[in-house]
């Protein structure tokens, strides 16, 4: 027996070329995390179950998984909870914890419940002192985003979006270039996020998550644009480390019965001027997850698909185009830093969820010290998607008049 | 509160189009699993636990990480192991841990040490009644497989090998197809694995791993072939559920300095007189990890690449081509129950090797009711392999000429 | 020596698979043709003779090359016109043509001048009994397409427009496909054509046809929109067979010192009520002829690319995607029919160029009986083009209003 | 009316980045063609005729084109011949125009005849004076080709062969780049060329090219390796600069009723020791027309395919992919000098097919003066490459032995 790796898979690690995310901190103490949502059924508690596991930065401790008392209870104690800390609502577990020793009680609560419950839920955590990761978008409306932004703010704790796609390693590198000038001056921004699983009419109805998507009082003001443009959105701004200023947008319900949109398109203007082009739709059949971005620049041009997230496209006038893979040894300290595997052994959609919950964790562990972080999206990033959406909506009802995200809450008060 | 599911991820979910892979069982209690090697900076032991931890089917619970048992136990800790499983060998694991009563003691033993201790690791833990699964090759040399073939057999308890790569769900979809006729009778099968980290001199010993890999004594009778050729030996297997009958070969070192073989190819047939050419190349430089397979037969052919794991390709002559994709509902059983995500939610290398820790999970929680399974490699299919690479290095000191399999053991007896 | 064919290309012959365009009319006489335009250094003029030479269906027996009468005949007789048909100008060719029997006289004029001198040229030769086959767009600006449209109904005689990329097999294919219902009702239409040829400010002057470009006198009133925005506005009505109906523009000058747009974008709709996105730039740096095509209905999804024009990717909800090939047999007539190669052999740009060329000869050896054709682009579909132009840029000079096409005569009188 | 170029395609000329192949030369006077084969049905014939008119250097004037002697003339008329010179038999062909006044009589036969009359065809028209521009393979077996490489240095005259995937501009940009040292030393070269026309057994007698495919009197020595192998054997000595200097094969008929080989593939090595993997078959169901190589040296690694032949992808260890486009200014002077449109203007099979043609037309022209020319393949490649199938078929009949080519005439003889 002996320390050194076996074959096949660790080719690079002497070569320093992995910086394995979790173990470097097997040392650190894990973060003590509890869910609120996330019971039987609800695929989304899972995923973000998966991907705390994996970054290994976090230890579920407690929870409150659906709103039957019984069933979460039931359902902390299957998935290994102690049953003291296996609870019927979030207010009992944000009061019971609360009353805990410092050094026991949980770190942070993990939301993933329905948008109209978000703001809820997370201004009572914060209250209680606990720091907050919450789904996307942040809440049901623009309204309670900024009350979640002022309830942030006011607790001193932190807050974290998952906007998962901002976890992908090319992503990241993506940005780093691209605020390194690897650009020049952006010129044109095209980004789409398609899928088809709302593209008929049975499926208004047909499932949970699609007919409370077509409830405007569950899901908030917008449906498509909510739901995924909010990610076209944050990914721009993200990426290009602009805002977006202003929007002209035709939000419309192609499937008939549909409340709520679920197909759209828009342009829009970023602070350096560049123009874009933004689409959302759930109603594009044969797009599954389809979300794309090009940026093209006075110097160079980058494009990535979720789809397919290992490689990163850049190209520049006259020369060859770069194709650029993930985790290999020359993209910058960010993308490096997430990769739990060397070169060519591609990572998905968990592990990029696991690095929001990493950049998270490193934000909980420096803690009061460095607030700052781009591991994960801010309170202030869901306010800015659920503006968007505020503005485009009323950019269409308005026959696609340009409309500035900076005069919203002035003109919707 | 609620236990609906958040937006974005979920929805297909409601569709039943996504299996979630861990937690529908998540009632089962998880097993008890011991680590042999993999201690710090050993990369592979934390992929191995990555996998474990991503499969949600084991507990780590023992351990002997490294040959310094000090450094062994220290390590156990730091991975949140009881002190008391924290041990200083193999030997003493084993020893303590068939002490135990059965329903604390380890189940199974998961071997991440290199080439040449699997077969005395393994045998000491399946003659303490404990199932094992271990890193690929199975060994360093035929003989060592043979070995523990037998002590397999004796112990009636369960070996597994983790050939990662026959863990995406698209190559398991790809057998399947195959399986029930989709390419009619073979033809043709050209299988390469090639990659660029030992491209160089100064990589001869400029890493542990390579280090090791050049010297016999620790890496057994081959190189490259040992060490990628036999992932694609056992992809082909895998896929085209057949058995490679004969190999005319030429290995070689291409880089000066190199005592075993770092480049090499093969021609090839298969049990239903198919042909093939196999390649493996750790010097072929810009192949990052490329290993790559393509099916032709009578009807059909398919064709798919570890690098982009999410898509596989069928063809029909006279037909547009199709493009697979993973996660989709219309994949068949093996490949759905494998999937962790939706469809268009890529899944990676960490996945696949979560896939045979779960097909693994399955057999011990059947066990000793089934112990046929598709889900991981057997000792049969690591003495296949080693039988192979044993054929093609014969083969090639004598002149490439066809070398049969099934003669391997008594012409080298 | 035997008429069997040769090796290696012709495999598919036999099988009735291929169609070669050309010389199955062999005894067809050919049409005489002559060209105004396309002197000395000017590409496209050899442009339009290779795609004449490959379409085999073209004599080239008369010129007017460029405004040089002594370099326009020296020129032609350099490309073997007899002396006397080698004309100092556009007149004097159209008169002395004009005069010779009819046997013996041109049939059509191809027109490949300045975007300026189209309708004059266009005008004359109509009125001289002329067939007209001319470079795109139409004219400078609408009113004098919407006279050369008035020309082309006076004389009864053909007029065509070289609108190239709908001269592509696949873009055929997906015509006819869409026609037959392939997509069911169309929801949603991205198309974007982008160049980065005009990218820098040294462009601007650098080039003849880049300064001539941001001459509004020359150019016409838009630049990048005429230019390569009117293909992408055909190609969006001919691959769907819907007009565009309306459209939100904003047009702009990205590089210091244009008088002209260079880049700019558009929401539009068409007369389905499908919405669409529409990109043209020739500032994307990166992008060198990136014309690029997505089409989504309720029942599928098309994508082309004119970049690699041998492939259309066809997608249906939850079904494996289908990639077409150009020249395969399972395609319809009308790909079918311009095919001059077996599948796998891939065609390009001139190919597509001759298979316009190869339209319009069809409909002049049908004459007078059959003026409707799909083979090339009317002038109803130049107008068309030039109508979206003028509405684009209204549009954007009064904030991206919406703006009907229908409407565009009337408000610019 | 204007010299100037009109719109869309012609963006790239006044900078300089397009050299147009044809007309630059157009003071040239064209060469005298005529052709032998090519008949009413002959599908390459017309192909020959349109690569011929696309590199506009060739003017097709006399021709003998089919064994009945009647319908060979009366197709020369169809063609546009002089009846005088729409001859009955090359014989006939050869006779006449070597009694004409070398100011008119032919430069150069074209011949497009069955493999099994290449050599007396080339033989009689060599020492009838003229230059001889053949279809590949040369000749249907070694002993001929042999026959003609005499012919030809005895002659003095030029000989070309239409091998022509060594025609398209990224494999002429690939084989300079890697005489100029971008592999480093050569190690491994892949190359297969896959075909699906002659999958079914219905396939040996369903067409004329088949069942004459079928026939060794008819065909030569070997079915898919001197079809389709000897392309690939070409490719691979043109791309890499080197000889083939042994093979160890294994050829074979796949489907029943086949008397040559449809299926097969070999280990080679090349002069400088890299080594080597070829496959060539008729019989791979879903390929149409898939030749593609990769080449892989110290330095780094190409791949092409030509079915997509206008990209070149070219890796190093350690640094993004590049991926070079055709007829873009970044490529060395061979590709630009045949690069007929802009950048992103796809070109194919016919334009690489005219390049061959071309670059013998610039043989011809400076005839006697340069007769060393790599624009096209010569008798020494024809003669290689008929040695590389005997040596083929003799390994295969040996049980794959390495077979030294070099050794061939000396031991078959």
């Amino acid at each position: 027996m002996n320390s050194a790796p076996a074959q096949g898979l660790v080719f690079h690690l002497d070569q320093g070329r992995v910086t394995h995310a979790g173990e470097t901190n097997a040392v650190t103490e894990k973060i003590r995390l509890a869910m609120v949502g996330g019971g039987p059924g609800a695929f989304i508690g899972s995923v973000h179950r998966l991907a705390a596991a994996i970054s290994d930065r976090y230890q579920l401790v407690a929870g409150a998984f659906c709103r039957d008392p019984e069933a979460s209870r039931a359902f902390g104690v299957e998935l290994g909870l102690a049953p003291a800390r296996a609870y019927g609502s979030y207010q009992e577990l944000l009061a019971a914890e609360a009353a805990l020793p410092p050094a026991s009680r949980i770190q942070c609560v993990a939301i993933v419940t329905p948008n109209d419950s978000h703001a809820d839920i997370s201004c009572a955590a914060l209250e209680a002192g606990f720091h907050v990761l919450c789904d996307k978008p942040a809440a049901g409306c623009l309204e309670e985003a900024l009350r979640m932004q002022s309830a942030v703010h006011a607790s001193g704790r932190l807050f974290g979006l998952t906007h998962t796609y901002t976890g992908y390693p090319l992503v990241m590198e993506a940005r780093d270039r691209i605020a390194a000038g690897a650009l020049g001056e952006l010129r044109r921004v095209h980004v789409s996020y398609l899928q088809d699983w709302l593209s008929r009419e049975e499926d208004t109805s047909g499932s949970k998550q699609a007919s409370w998507r077509n409830d405007p009082a569950r899901s908030g003001e917008s449906g498509a644009f909510a739901d995924i443009g909010s990610h076209a959105f944050n990914l721009v701004e993200f990426m290009s480390g602009e805002s977006i200023t202003a929007v002209a947008a035709q939000l419309r319900s192609v499937v008939p019965g549909r409340t709520i949109d679920d197909d759209g398109s828009a342009l829009f203007r970023l602070s350096s001027g560049a123009q874009g082009l933004l689409a959302a739709s759930q109603v594009c059949t044969g797009s599954v997850n389809a979300l794309k971005i090009e940026l093209f620049g006075a110097e160079g041009a980058m494009s990535w698909q979720q789809e397919q997230p290992n490689t990163l496209l850049f190209k520049r006038r006259g020369e060859p185009d770069m194709v650029l893979h993930a985790n290999m040894d020359y993209l910058g300290h960010s993308a490096r830093a997430v990769a739990r595997t060397p070169g060519g052994h591609p990572e998905g959609y968990l592990e990029a969820f696991a690095n929001i919950y990493q950049g998270f964790a490193d934000a909980v562990a420096a803690f009061p010290e460095s607030p700052q972080s781009t591991g994960f999206a801010s309170i202030d990033d869901g306010v800015a998607a659920l503006r968007f959406i505020r503005a485009a909506r009323l950019s269409s009802e308005q026959g696609s008049v340009w409309t500035e995200l900076a005069a919203i809450e002035r003109n919707t008060a």
